[in-house]
Order: C-alpha cells, then structure tokens, then sequence
C-alpha cells in the first residue's frame, strides 16, 4: 500500500543507511536502545499517524477551534493525541532516565515528530511544544520547578507553550514590555499581553505551563534585560490543587491554514494576581529561550517538510491513476489516455517534490544526528557538532518552509482543478505549510541569523568546519561512477561560495554593515541550495553503493529513484546558485538600501 | 490617499507615457474617443472598484456560494454588479457601435477589467465571462443567434459561459465525449457533462448562455471533430418567454479561493431536452474557442497581476504604518522603532512585488495594444501584430499567474504573522491568486504552447518579429544613462534566448519532439523572465526621460521608483535566467523523460 503521508521506507534509508542512526547505541547514553527499538518507535508513530492523527486531518481544518464565553473548545482528537503521547512516553522520550524519559536519541525522535506532523500537522504541535517546554524547564529551571512542572508535562496532562511575541514587537524582542515584578514569596508578578501563542488554551487539558519571558523591573534595556519564566495557567497551590492564575485568553486568530491549534492572544495579570516564577537566572532568558527556539526551528523546518512529503504522496497518488492525454509522440486520438504520470512535466513536478521533501529530510536528520553527537561527546568534537548545528539551523528552518511552499504547490498543480478544491487534501496542504518561514522566525530573520551571526562566529570556525563536510562528501563522491559528474558541480559550488561568502563579508570588514545584510535573505536561499545538493549527493553515493550490492528488484527501483532525484536536483535546483551568486557580488551596491519609502508613491 | 488594490498614477503611465493608448483614436474605428473618455472610463472603474467590488470582496470569501435543492445562491452584490455593468454599457464597450458596443479599445477595457479584478476577482468574473462569450458568438454565429443572445448578454440581463472541461478530458480536449444530435429543427440535442464552469449557474440572473464545445454524431476524432453551440440554460420560446433547456446543476466546488463565484458541474440533456445551437461551421469548434480562450488567457493574467496589485497595496500600506525593529547601523534599545519599510529586506520584498506587478501589467497592455492594434490595420503590419499577440499570449497568462503566487505570498511575508490571519486581506490574496496557473490551460500547457508551437510556427516568424521588438528597446535604451547597463543585460539575455531556442530547437529538427518538449515549462520560465525584463527597460527608458523633463516632486518620486524597481528586476530577477539556461541547454540528456514511475516507489 502507498503510504498516504510518509515513506516509511524513505525515513529507514536517512536513519540507517544515509546516516547510520544504529551506531549511536555504540554510546553509553543511548546503549539501551538497538535499531529494534528504533523500528518499534518508527512504527508506533506511523500506527498513531494512520489510526489517530491522518483520519482528523481535514475534520480539524473544517472545524477550526472556537472561543466562546472566554473559554477556547478545539477538536477532540487533541485530547487522545494528548493522553496516548503522555502514556506511551513520547513526549518525554528523549529526556534522561532520571527526569522520567526514555533517552532515545533526537533523530528517532525528530523522525516520529516528523511522522506525527506529516500525517496531521496541527495536532503535532500539542505534545511536541509540550516537549520542547519542559525541556527549557529541565535543563535552566530549578529542581523544584522541574519537580512541579516536568512530570504533569510529559505525562500529556498539562500542555507547554512558548509565549514570546507582543503587539508592538513581533520579531524585535528588544521590545516586550511585559513586566516581572520580584516578591516575597520567591515568585514574580506578571503584566502585560503576549500574541501569537499556540496552544496556550482549550479545554481539554488539564492546565497550561508558559515558558515566558519578560523585563524584570530595572533590568537594562534590551535583550540583556529579559528574564525567562514558567507562567501556569493554573498554579498549584498548598492543597495539592490547582488555582487560576490571572491567565486569561482574549481572543483567537483565524487563520489561512494550521487551523487545528488555537493561536491565542494572552493577557496576563489584568488582575494584579498573574504569578511567574523564574527560570535559571534573571536576564539571561533570550540565552535559555534560544535553547528552545533553536530545537523549534528545526521542527519547524520538520514540519514544512513533513507537510510537503503528506503533498507529494497526494499528488504521486493521483498522477499514478488519473489518466489523461497521450505520449506527445504519438498522438492518436483513439489510442488510450495515459496516467498523467507518464508526462515529462508531470514527472518534473514530482521529481522536484521528492527533491524537496527528501532533501529536507536528510537535511534536518543530519541536523537531529549533531545534536545526538553533541550530547554523547566532549572537547573539540562536541564543539564540531555544535558549530555545525549552529551553522545549520537556519537552513534547516527555512529551506523546507520556503521550498516546501513551492513543493506543495506543485503538488497541487499536478490535480489541476482538483488540487484547487476540498476533495482533495492538497489545498489544506497547501494553507497549512504557509505558516513556516512565518513562526519561530521569519526567513528575513533566519538570513541575518546566518550571514549576520552564525558564518562569521569564532572567525569562520563553523564555516570551514561546514566546508570541511562538502570537501569529505565530494571526494567520496568522486570515487561513484554514478555520482562523479554531481561531485564536480558541488565541487564548483562550493567554490562559489567562497568567494560569495569573501564578497560579502569583506563589506563587513569594511564597516559595511547595511550592505552586508541587505541580501541576506538571498544568501540563505543561496546556502540552503549548496546544503542541500550536499545531502542528495551524500544520499545518491549510499544508493549507488546500496544498488550496486543490491539484487531485490523492489529496492532497486528504490535506490534508482533517489540516484535520478540527485540527478534532477543538479540539474535543476543545483543551477539556481548562479544567478543568485550574481546579485550577491553585486550587493555593495545598496540596490535595496538606496530604495526611498517615497519611491513607493 | 494610497489607493487600496491598483495605484491609477501607473495605470496612466502604462497607457499614456509607456504605449500612448491616446494615438488610437487617430484611427477611425476609436475617432470617437479622447484621452479624455479613457480618463472617464478609468475613473467610472475605480469609483465603482472602490464603491461596489472591494467593499464586498471579503464578504464573498466568507459567505461563498450555496447549493440547495439543484439550485445555486450567490451573493447580492453580483446582481448590483452585473446590472451595474449592463446598465453602464461596459460588457460590450469594445464591441461595434452596430451591435450595441462602443468600440472602446481593448487596451482601454483591459485596464477596465484589471481595476474590477484588482477590486475583487470573484466579482469581475461574472461581467467579463459574459464579454468573452458574447464576443464569440459576435464573431462567428448567425445573425439570429447574435440577435437573440448577445444584446442580453451586453445588458448584463444573461451571464455567458464557456463550456469545456469534461471529467475524463481536463487538459486533453481530444478526450471530450458531449455529443451534438442534429435535428429538423435546425437545433441540435446536446447530451453530456461538463465540469470546472465558471459562473454557469445562479438565481438571480435572467439566464445563461453556455457557449460549449461537442462532437456532432459521426464527426472525426481527436480536435478536428469538435464543434462549438450555443446553450442556454432557458431556451428563448416562440411566445417570447423562455422555456428549461434541460440543462441541470449537478453541483458546486469548494475552492481554495475564488471563492465568490459558483464553479460548477453541469448536466447537460439528462431528460433529452437540451438543445444547443451550432455556431459557425461544423468541426471548426476549437479554432473558435480559441478565439475566446486567447483573449480569457490574457484575463486570467490581468487577474493575477491585478490580485498581486492589490496584496502589495496592503502590504504596502502595512510596511508604511508598522513600527518594528532599528536602522541596523545603530540599534539603541532605547531610540524609536522605525516602520518596517525602512528596513533593507522589507524593501527588497515591496521592490519584488512592485517588479512583478507593474512588469505583469506592462506586458498585458502591451498584448492588448496589438489587439487594438491589428484591428486598425492590415496585411504585414496587420500580421505583425497577430503574430506578436499569439507568441506572447502564453507568456501574458503565466508569468503573472506564477510570480502573482510568489509576489502575494512576500506580501503576506510582510505581514508576518497578520499576514497569516484573516484580518487583513493577504491571506485571501494568496488563495484567490493560486486558481491562475491552473484556469484557461495550466502553466505547463502553456509552456508546450509557447515552446512546441508559437515559438517555431511559420519557421519562426512571430521569434524573430519579438527578438527585433527587444533590439529596438535595447538600442533606445543604450542612449540613456539611467538605463544603459539595463540595455547591455538585455542584451545579453536576448543571446542567451536565441542560443538556447536554437539548441531545443535542434531537438526537435532531430524528430525528438518529448526532449524537445520536456522541459517547456522551464522555457516558458526562462522567456517569460526576458520578456517582462524587456518591458522594464521600455518603461524605465520613459521614467528617465520624463525624469529629466520634470520638475514636479511627486511625479519626480514615482519616476525614481520606476527606474529603481526596473534596476531591482535587472538585478534580482533577470539573472535567473542563467540557472535556467543551464538547465535548458541540457534537454536533451531526457532526465525527466528517464524517469520511470516504478522509481517513485
């Protein structure tokens, strides 16, 4: 059966063959696990993904949350999904044994994420941004807060949230204005109003734990005076019960797409009794929270991604059965029509799909595997993997989210009028996967992370580490017949990339800063095609390896298909570089900057 | 006060400064009409834009058109619109003053049409559908049909149609299986179904006129037994009333967007009493539909630049208003925010959508000046323009149907997280604009279109005509500071064109029409980019002259823009081109051709 969502058989090649997931139980931390183990997650998730989240799919877009009388009623599947992640250990999983995890490594989990958000998008985002909450809580929050707030959380009976945004700040975090004011009893009083935040209220759960952050009064101005807190919903009182907590929801958004979340408007202490307890130390909470806003971009990347390949197994679906048309040499009127899937261009339209969606899969499974590395070694090495997943977070954001856009919309055009209407999921598909180069960070913000911050860092290290890894693949690469003539385009590329990369960051040297970043945003378009030709050409050697050792027919077709799609990614993606390359010479010239508001009239 | 959906100051450029639609009316056929009648009809367009399109235009997204009881619901306004439109004379403005026109020029109606889209899309369907199908029967059917149908169809009494899509045929209209009966009566008895039409079908018109392709009982197979009919919803009785035609609404879609006109499905002679009248001669079906599907091409281009038009007024309007962030130079926690527009990258996507909507507009006055154009003359001058009209056709409907897409969606990047929420119009925006690439043949048919047909019918003709329209902008241009760069970029590109043309063209000399054919779209993409760069430079050419003429401040600020937003475009967007031809150059290695659907697995 074709998967509706996934391929299953796509994820078992990143884990086990592209990346070798299994040699990470060689590590003391993950020793109790085996690839068995591994197997079993990957195919409870796909169970829970078939049986519980992919039937809700379009009811919880048809029949968005509701807010009435200052309470928010979103779907019930939510509470299922809720109480069988808590039950089955998934949102914990990840976490240490003595937190009450399961210490499986993050990509299995990253992959069981990805199935969850493949098969339902929406209502992923529940116990996952529970997960990445107590996460924060666990490794900056106090015993006593992780004590209070971690098992309830893992557990699915109280849900996390991040809530960062308000009004008049949006993406400038310079400019919260929420405020914490210390008292004697060791919490903080909390004011202001917070936007944007999904999940933080409905129903059907038990209580709601915020990780918030905010200016603790007389801290300095700026992001050095922002201070993480917990900010329940309900606080615990002395009775072992619960207590509102001046938390109040005034309103939800409606929106394009990813409408099975509520996406709420809080206010918080309107009367005077909202409580906050500090987590780590006071004015080092943009520092904590990008612990958690950085494992967010990858899964936001994750979820762009999983999205796209949910579209291309629509669209593959439907150009396998939809007959139309004829082979463009032969074109007899009577003779039979052909399934579309049968037309050049049909073909291109899926070839850039898979291109996308799986290139982005191996792309944020590499990112999942430094953080695994990271964890499980020391010194310089860990330092590698850390700068690498530094380095690479920012792609791993955005690419899937601005190319998975432009995946499923090819996927939709392959249903021609039918991609266009409700019968079809495609046009949810195609709503849902808008809202990622949006949260955790425009694609504006993700350029200026990378060329602004991360590139430059320790004088480049990350950089040269990053080159280091093309350098090693393409010479890898060089020694496959199949993969010799890509090993030389990436080869090319990344010499383009050096000197771009020269280019741009001379105008820094020189004191250039508004032109250095004026095209960020191109220079991450730029770097995530380079990347990502990167992983296809790592991937197409190990299906070049794989197929030449191979004789099962049914996996054969597997790994010709992936050494094709490296095919068509050089050929077709590959090449955008250049003209991006051109602009990016050409940035000292301040084209944007010199642009007048007044020119707009 | 910044206009809301279409800036009128560059509509007049377009039509006055750009092309000099004024000249027209040095001919006979439009003697009648001034400057001064286009300025009435374009401000008659945009008080009625402002007045009765875009006050409903959300409305009609939320409440869409009901089916109840076989019977179709739509919303009041479509009544105003259409008796406004009737009663106004503007459905059959451009026809003949003997038939009820007022031989406006279609350039003139164009920019009619693209202020009602640019208002509200689903709304100026309905007026223009029925021009189209009026048109066709003005060209080609008797004179009773003519006189029966279209003086109604003017007075915006009767909606036009066109029926094609049939549910086994979509793109492959060899496929169509509605057949045409003849009888005694000189009518014929029409039995089949039709899917996808636009507007077929609602209660509170007088009646509507289905012009819809069928095959005669016995006719050849393939396109060359397709004939064209007139059918009507209510057939005219010999009482002077009108009786059921047996033609039944089976049911609606519900769409992604596009959402305020009805798309349905019809059911045609299921109690044996549907007739259709034939129009023209037998066979000849397609050659007229034609006609209407050329001119409804350019529309569906006019549609997405006019959508795009208005999502970058709102965001536009947005960057304008929204305090966030500081210059990046200096960023003082404490100094004021600044508006969004300031910022480099902001401005990088307001020049995107600018380059994409006023290039989209300027190429779709242009096709419409030949239309006018090859009415007023004859013999070669006359063909010139035919030529022209037919090889830019496919162009005019896609390039603004796909960078429509991308250019509302970094409008709603602007945005952030409102452009994601129903408060604002983007996320409309982006649904409405995403039905062009698939309506009126979707972007790949118009790529074989333009690659398998236009480009090499009479051995090349309408190229060369093109490539000397290029040159003569290209040397106009050299002689202008401002713009000279911009000529040398052209004229490089227009290398790059020829050379590539040449090489896919060889392809198809060596008989290998699918490599030939199989990366059509890519042209499409790669020729549209050329073609719009060509109608900067000539707009940039008139900035910089009327620049050095003008001393008005205002005016001054809108040149500037124009030459900038044609500097962003040779900048940003024509260098695409190079990727492309990369690719294109490589055809013939059939990598997508190779591809075989078993490796999808």
């Amino acid at each position: 059966m074709a998967e509706k969502f996934i391929a299953l058989r796509n994820l078992r090649f990143l884990l086990y063959e592209h990346l070798d997931t299994a040699a990470l139980t060689r590590h003391p931390y993950f020793a109790d696990h085996s690839k068995e183990t591994f197997d079993m997650v990957l195919e409870t998730a796909m169970r829970m993904g078939r049986g519980i989240l992919f039937p809700a799919l379009s009811e919880m877009d048809k029949k968005p949350p509701e807010f009435r009388d200052g309470r928010v009623f979103v779907h019930p599947v939510v509470a299922t999904v809720m109480k069988a992640c808590g039950e089955g250990g998934w949102i914990g999983a990840q976490a240490p044994y003595d937190v009450g995890g399961q210490q499986i490594p993050n990509t299995i989990m990253t992959a069981f994420r990805g199935i969850f958000s493949a098969a339902n998008y929406s209502a992923s985002v529940y116990p996952f941004l529970t997960t990445g909450a107590a996460h924060l809580i666990l490794s900056f929050g106090a015993r006593e807060l992780v004590d209070t707030y971690v098992p309830k959380m893992f557990a699915g009976q109280w849900q996390g949230t991040m809530a960062l945004t308000e009004p008049q700040a949006g993406s400038s975090l310079t400019d919260l204005k929420t405020t914490a004011h210390p008292t004697a009893g060791g919490y903080y009083h909390i004011k202001g109003q917070k936007i944007f935040i999904s999940c933080s209220d409905y129903e059907s759960i038990g209580n709601v734990v915020n990780l918030l952050i905010a200016r603790i009064e007389g801290a300095p101005p700026g992001v050095k005076g922002i201070s993480l807190f917990v900010v329940p919903k309900k606080r615990p009182d002395s009775q072992g019960g619960l207590t509102g907590n001046d938390v109040t929801c005034i309103g939800i958004y409606h929106k394009l797409g990813y409408r099975g979340a509520p996406i709420t408007q809080l206010a918080f202490g309107d009367g005077n009794d909202c409580r906050g307890w500090l987590v780590g130390e006071p004015h080092k909470g943009l520092r904590y929270m990008f612990q958690m806003m950085n494992e967010a971009r990858v899964d936001v990347g994750m979820g762009a991604a999983a999205i796209a390949s949910a579209a291309y197994c629509a669209s593959l679906e439907y150009a396998r059965q939809r007959p139309q048309g004829r082979p463009i040499a032969g074109k007899d009127p009577l003779a039979p029509q052909v399934p579309i899937i049968e037309h050049a261009d049909v073909k291109r339209m899926l070839l850039f799909q898979r291109a996308v969606v799986e290139g982005s899969l191996s792309l944020i499974f590499q990112c999942a595997q430094y953080v695994d590395l990271a964890l499980v070694t020391q010194g310089e090495e860990k330092e590698r993997y850390e700068l690498l997943l530094d380095l690479l977070t920012p792609i791993a954001k955005s690419y899937p989210s601005e190319m998975g856009i432009l995946s499923v919309s090819q996927g939709l055009q392959c249903l021609g009028g039918y991609g266009y209407c409700d019968e079809f999921p495609l046009e949810q598909y195609y709503r849902d996967v808008r809202i990622h180069p949006i949260h955790e960070g425009t694609t504006g913000i993700q350029g200026m992370d990378l060329l602004g911050r991360k590139v430059v860092m320790k004088n480049g290290k990350a950089f040269l580490l990053y080159l280091a890894e093309l350098e090693k693949a393409i010479a890898a690469a060089r020694a496959i017949p199949d993969c010799a003539s890509s090993a030389e385009a990436l080869a090319a590329a990344v010499e383009t990339l050096k000197a771009t990369t020269a280019s741009l960051t001379s105008l820094a040297m020189k004191g250039e800063i508004e032109l250095f970043l004026a095209d960020a945003t191109l220079y991450l378009d730029f770097f995530g095609l380079i990347t990502v030709a990167w992983q296809w050409l790592l991937q197409a050697v190990t299906a070049a390896k794989a197929l030449a050792a191979n004789t099962d027919a049914a996996d054969a077709d597997f790994y010709r298909g992936k050494i094709q799609t490296c095919r068509y990614f050089f050929a077709y993606e590959l090449p955008k570089i250049s003209g991006l390359a051109a602009r990016l010479k050409a940035s000292g010239d301040g084209l944007t900057v010199a642009m007048k508001p007044e020119w707009f009239d």
